[in-house]
């Protein structure tokens, strides 16, 4: 196994029971693929062909709406799954824009070796079904915290559970994920540091 | 099969092959229950014992955020599930409040149930997997649209996705779901009316 799959095969079985021999199947089917910091994986209105998992780096899923606007909705970082699952599987173009934020290393599926490992793997449902409620689950809670806790409380929500994440990512991202203004995130911040 | 039961067997028809013996079967755990408008389901705290098929009126999902702001997420009508899986399958807490709008019946299916029927009956898995994967979509461009563009193309977008919607409810929680004011959303409204 080579480190990216590796760090794969952990991340499946702290999920699901993943037999041994059925992974090294599956494993061999992936692609390495790597992107450098700021590159695009795919854009809105591309059909994405592959779905990925970061091994190492960090990424992040945008919109851009009428007159340019831009808005980070996800980020995924080591052991995250991205990509645009629903557009990919159907063919439909993306709304999505997906770009790498620092120099990033990913294990990637093509559409077409994602469908037969999830007709021939019955772990491979398994996790696509909790994975898809759970975030189902969770975006369904962003918009309801997005929308009604202050722009402090959602930050301070981030800080507890994604530390990480908040080291390595540019402030303006950050304040786009919130919903706010890059000069209402460095007033919070300011606020924060000095209680 | 009751007039409830053969929508659900419609609504199920339509997204996957259902074996009519294996749906009889299923049907027969499933129990329908009745809501007066503004009567709760379920409210934020609550861990849900069942989850809900909508067959006749209309259904809001809201987050109430610090202060006591609420802001609904989510419309179930007919035909449409509703509930909150995640937390009545992991029996944390949900943080989201379920309201009948109007009268309303539904087909539900209690926690116990549910995981019995999903580990019996493939088409069941199918089915989930399809209608999570779908709602994260939605969900996710539902976020990248609300925050990138003009709350008048949102509007116009509610109003070709879901005409039926605008007509059964009121305007204050279209409003809310849409992230703007009620004032906001009348002027919108007026605006257009005049053009």
């Amino acid at each position: 196994m080579s480190v990216s799959t590796d760090m794969l095969f952990q991340t499946l079985s702290s999920r699901v029971k993943v037999p041994a021999g059925e992974f090294a199947e599956y494993a061999a089917l992936t692609e390495e693929r790597n992107y450098k910091k700021n590159e695009h994986v795919f854009r809105h209105g591309d059909v994405p062909r592959f779905n990925l998992f970061i091994t190492e780096g960090c990424m992040r899923t945008y919109y851009v709406g009428e007159g340019g606007t831009e808005r980070t909705t996800y980020f995924a970082e080591e052991g995250y799954w991205t990509g645009d699952l629903e557009s990919m599987r159907s063919g439909k173009p993306t709304q999505q824009n997906l770009q790498a934020l620092e120099d990033t290393t990913s294990v990637t599926l093509t559409r077409d070796k994602w469908e037969n490992c999830y007709q021939k793997f019955a772990w491979i449902q398994e996790i696509h079904a909790i994975g898809q409620q759970r975030r189902a689950a969770k975006l369904s809670e962003h918009i309801g915290r997005l929308l009604t806790d202050s722009p402090e409380t959602n930050y301070l929500r981030l800080v507890q559970e994604r530390p990480r994440l908040l080291q390595r990512v540019p402030q303006y991202y950050i304040a786009s994920f919130l919903g706010i203004t890059p000069e209402t995130l460095s007033r919070i911040r300011k606020k924060l540091s000095a209680s």
